[in-house]
This record gives C-alpha cells, structure tokens and sequence, in this order.
C-alpha cells in the first residue's frame, strides 16, 4: 500500500456513515488528496483528472472511516487482576477493600509510577487499539486525583498521540473518585479540581474536555455543576459519566451546559433524554461496562433512537470495570447486549464516535473529511457484530498516511 | 527462537498444570528432548548433562502447555451475519426460517460448497485459533447431514491438521440436526447415521469421536443411545451436546457409554453429575453459546467442583450460537459469566481440554509430555481471564517445533 497522501482507492464498497443505513455505496472509488478525502463516488463516474493519482485496488472490500474510541481510561498503572481472581475466589468487595484494592489501587500505583513507567504501560493498549482500525481514542485522566498526578495522566495521554500516528483527545476526569486526602470533604476536593487542577491543566494545554462521575457513589448534580461551571470558565466542553447506576439527572444537567456527551446511562429517564436531544448531546453506551459488571439493566436504546439521540459506543477501556481493550468486541456486544442494530454499531464508533469528541470533520466518508479510513475484508458491514476473533482490518490510513 | 526440537527454556514461570492452584513454579527450567518435554524444575536445580542444549531466557514470562479448543464445528460455509442483522431489525424467528435462514442455511451452503471452498472458507478459523496459542482443536462434522457431505466436511477437517501445525481431532456430529429430506422421520436418519455414516467414515479413519445433540429440539435419549451403539461398534469413543436448553439426562447416557465429555450443560442435574463423576468424563463450558444466545440459566459450577468433575472451556465457534472464534476469551467470559476462577479457566483450556479429546500426554508441563507449549508475555496466569484485548501470546510451540 502506497505511503502518501494522495491518491484512489477503487473497487470498494464504502460505507460512508452519512445515513442511518450507513450509505453504502458499491463500486465506489474514493479520492484522497493530501490527506482529505477529495470525491467519493462510483467508479464509474470517477472524473478523468484523478487518473494521474496513484491507483489503488480495493478488490470489492468494505472502506469505512477508521473507528474512534471516544470513552478510554487506558492511561493506568498496576494490574488489578489479582483483585478479580481473589473476588473469584470468594473475597468480598469488603474484605479486597481492606487489602487495599479497588481503585484507590489503582491511584496509588498510578501516582507512584514516573512519567516515563506510566507511558510504558499505557502504549500497548493504544497501540492494540490501532491495530483494531481505531485512529482516535479520547483518553481520560481520574487516577491521579492530585494536582502533579493529574497532569502527569494527561501528559502521558499527549505523548502517546504524539508517538504513536493515531489523534488522542485528552478529557480530565480528575472528579472520578474521592482521593483519600479528602475523605469527608468532597467539596473541599471539588475546590481543589475547580480552582487549581483544571486550570493548571488548561494553562498547560493538557485537556480537551472535562468530564465527572455524578452518581450516589461518586459526586453530586450540584459538585457536578460547579466542575461545569470551571470548564466553561476556560472555554472546555464538558461530558459526563452518568446514570450508571442509579439517576442522578446528571444527562440532562450536561445538557444544560452543552455537553459533548453523556456515557453509560442504563438509569437515563424520559427527562434527560429530552434534554439530550434538545442539547444534540451525544448517547455513549458502554457495553464492556455492562458486561463485567454482570449488570441487568439496559440502556433506553429505543426512547433513545425515538428521540433523535445519536449513540456512540466505546471500550471504557479501565482496570476495574472494563478490562477491555478491543472496540470490535464493543460493537459485538453493543449488538448482543443491547440489541444495537450493526447500523448503529458502526455509526457508534464513526461518525458518533467523532461527534462524542466534538468532532464534525472526520468520522463519515464525505468531501473534506480527514482521510482517516479502515479498508476490511468483510464483504457486509455487519459481519464485524457477528463473526468476532480474527481481525479482518486489511489496511488502515490516518490523515492520508497508510500505517 | 530456535526452530529445532530439543532445548532449554530457561527463567520462566511454569503453570504445570498439574494441581487444581496450577502447579506454578518460578524460576523454572524446563527441557524440551526431541518433540517431548524431558525435565521441569527450578533452574537452580538443573542437571548439568542439558548444559549442552541451545538455552533459551524465558525472561521471567509465564509458560503454560499450549492451548486445546476440544469444541468447535469451525468448518461451515456462508454467513450468517445477515441473519443476525435482520433479527436485531426485528425479524422474528419465524420469520428468517421461513426467508431460508437458521441452520438449514448452513447446511445448504455446506452442501454446496466444494471441499476446496469449504477448506478455504474454514483454514482462516483455525488460523485465528493458532494465533492464540492454541495447538489442538476439535472438529465436528453436522453441517452436511448426508453420507456424502459429512465426509466431506470431516476431510476437509483432517486437511486443516495436515496443513496447519496444529493438532486437529475430528468428530462426527451427523445427529446435529434434522436434514429436510428426513422430515418427519427422524429415526430414518438415525437409521442412516448408524448404518451409513458412522460405518463409512470409520472406514476413510476419518473420525476421532462421535456426538449426537440431544435435546428436546435435537435428538432424543433413545436416539443418542442408538448412535453411541454404533459408535461403539467401531470402537469410537463418544461425546454429548446435552442439558443446553433442557435436562434430557443426556450427560448420564454419555457417562454410560464412558464417553469423552457432555457439552453446554446449563440444565444438568444431579444425576448426571453423579454419573459424570463416576465415569470420569469432562464437563464441557460454552460460554460464547451462553453469551450470544443470551441465557441466564447457570451451569451448576459449584456442583460439578464438589463432585470433582474436570470442567473444560471450548469455543463452540460456529455460525448459528457461538461465531467466536477467540479461547482467551471464553476464559475471560468463563469467569465473568460462569464465575469460575482463573485457575479453572487455565485447566480448562490445557488439561481438561485436553481429557476431553482422550488425550493424557498433553495439557499439562510434566516429563513425557508433548512439548506443546506456549510463552506468554504475563506476569501471572490469571490476567488472561482479566485483561482482554492485547494479544499476550510471545511464543508458540508445537512438538517442541517454533510456530
Ligand atoms: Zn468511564
Ligand atoms: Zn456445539
């Protein structure tokens, strides 16, 4: 495969995610010039002043934009697979606890580890999920919960787009969980994050968007609200992890200060689902959650789809809830658990996906698109939500470049 | 890697396999004598007399025996995917029988297919396997349900084992479903499975084993026992898809015949977990038919544990419940689903899985044994049931030969 950023993909069948049907287009050619997709139609009506661009054999293969992973934590430190074998074994949530597990596991061994480890152990999960056909991933910082420790996520988050040739969108999620610092004083944290942590972040250009998990275990609407009110202070989108377990109004909350996005959201009611569709906030279902966490309800997929709500879908790739690193299984269970439409699926982790990250100029194959692509050898789009376990990505370019 | 068969891999932590905790010993040696592995222990204490042997560092990574996949019916031809799409769209049942769908689609396409398609169509599945770590798969035949196209789907299995590196056994599923031309006359075709089949693919030694689907939609006790007779006639051992969907007392048949493994299980009773336990054959977990089929009834773990039955993990990769080609991960939803401890999903897919193809000289890492083994790039057994995603396979051996 030629490694510029110009030129004709033909004979493809591509899917252009411009329409619930996914517009898929057979015969297609597909034009990129500099790294932007330049035309896409059929072959047979390709103009004649393309001809000179090298030409590139699709072979009748399924083009689709490159997927985005727009909801990681994959920045951590430390394994707690220990902690599930010991669960396994009988331990109680109480008792694994007490031997310092659970995710302030996880923060000790994420503030504890250097910059240059953190990076170490981070890069092999983007780089599985490159391998996937994923050229975006958003990844969240929340297992510092200190200002150094904060910055140090989020420096790493940068570093691995830097290194590696696939677009990290950094969110900062230091209102994740309670730092033990702070125990019986959740506002004063919040005053921590609020008035120094994100604005360090956003004077070091660290953070693309700010995030909270608002649920009766993790903080309230209204410390939620006030995390808001901070980012929009230093001009940050916001987006929310909400309505997991139980309904905080958290959605509709995001909504309200124009959110990027709302994730989880098995507990979302009529309420913040109008909300969302007023806001056109976008729905991240998050299945690997679901799945290990061995939870029951589901998510308002129908209301949803009723309200017009785009939904996207995503790994939470995180060590204690979803150890998953791997956005086809997603799309695999997307459908299985959730009963997802393969449409929906591929739209979830395309143009929605994209739309999750504020993004409008990737994620379709349109005119003027980045030329992030994923060429498959699948011969329909829905085979990747059935046939899961070998990797039927063929080539992948980012910006025009094949990787 | 030395691509000869006789060497040291030095500074590993070895998962024996050889105690329900594993057997695991770091810092272990273990030497590998011309396909076999001819010693194990901890380097510290290895003879002199191996000095002369090419000496690999193992690195401190974990070696377990190489993977066995003892349930799979991984050659089919077509695709079901669109099936699969139409339901989630909200066709009924009824509905994608009567457009031609279900297993007979299957079965059709089987059919069709020339034994070169249907090789081409299936290497890619066992390839996949492979690329796991897995050395040895089970085949069932029971898409062609006719004398000519089950031995067409059983040498098309065998060709698999000759191309591939990899183990291949075969069994014959003849009485896994109704073909059309036997409508209303299923004890013809048992008539003609007994007779015919059996007979003729014994006769091309096509045939490790032989399994009947028994259940209220399958085959009945009475049916099953007809097929083990004949089995046994030919000196086959004998095998049970049983007590998936209800309890047809299908595994205390097998155990009867001292068969190799009942499969599924979810519905077992008491009585046949006594009757397993007696004849000592494996249970056989499917999660990925649990998982895709989205049932909430249990496999009585904690039953088959306190009767000391050996519980194997399998794939069940097939086209219509079970489209995953991917053993990790029927471990990792083996402990997520079934609750059962990583160490359980370790034996399952080594020793167990390995009994319940009536093979003793495999699956565990013990003087005598085939030097089937893989080098995994964990600190410990049970992140492979926890992390999902990464490929953590670093090496591959199979007759003490580098894949
Ligand atoms: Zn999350
Ligand atoms: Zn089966």
């Amino acid at each position: 495969m030629p490694n510029h950023r110009s030129f004709v993909i033909h004979s493809v069948a591509a899917a252009r995610m411009n329409a619930p049907d996914l517009g898929l287009l057979t015969d297609a050619s597909v034009v990129i010039a500099d790294g932007k997709i330049a035309w896409v139609g059929k072959s047979s009506a390709l103009p004649a002043s393309f001809n000179d661009l090298p030409q590139l054999n699709g072979e009748g293969k399924l083009l689709t934009p490159a997927l985005t992973d727009c909801h990681t934590h994959l920045v951590w430190a430390g394994s707690r697979a220990n902690e599930f074998r010991q669960r396994l074994h009988g331990a109680s949530y109480q008792e694994i606890a007490e031997a310092g597990g659970g995710i302030l596991s996880t923060v000790n061994a994420t503030r504890e580890a250097t910059e240059e480890e953190l990076f170490a152990q981070s890069l092999p999960r983007a780089q599985a999920l490159l391998k996937q056909g994923v050229a975006h991933i958003e990844i969240k910082s929340g297992y510092g919960l200190s200002l150094r420790d904060e910055l140090k996520q989020l420096r790493v988050a940068r570093r691995i787009g830097a290194e590696l040739p696939l677009k990290v969108s950094t969110t900062l999620l230091a209102a994740h969980a309670l730092p033990p610092e702070f125990e019986n004083n959740s506002d004063g944290y919040i005053d921590l994050v609020c008035n120094k942590i994100i604005p360090a972040a956003a004077a070091e250009n660290l953070v693309d968007a700010v995030d909270v998990f608002c649920e009766n275990i993790g903080f309230s609407r209204a410390q939620s609200e006030r995390v808001f009110q901070a980012a929009a202070a230093h001009g940050l989108p916001v987006k929310i992890h909400a309505e997991q377990l139980s309904d905080q109004d958290g959605s509709a909350l995001m909504a309200e200060y124009q959110g990027l996005s709302a994730d989880h959201l098995e507990y979302l009611s009529a309420n913040g689902i109008a909300a969302m569709a007023k806001s056109g906030s976008v729905a991240v279902l998050l299945p690997g959650a679901f799945y290990f966490l061995r939870e029951t309800k589901l998510p308002p997929v129908q209301a949803l789809r009723d309200a017009g709500v785009p939904i996207a879908i995503a790994t939470d790739a995180n060590p204690g809830s979803s150890p998953l690193i791997q956005l086809p299984l997603m799309m695999h269970m997307a459908c299985a658990f959730f009963r997802l439409t393969p449409e929906e699926a591929w739209l979830g982790v395309t143009r929605n996906g994209a739309r999750a990250l504020g993004e409008r100029n990737q994620g379709e194959i349109a005119e003027g698109q980045r030329a992030d692509l994923a060429l498959w050898n699948l011969s329909s789009p829905e085979q990747i939500c059935y046939e899961f376990g070998i990797n039927p990505l063929a080539q992948l370019w980012i910006d025009g470049a094949a990787i």
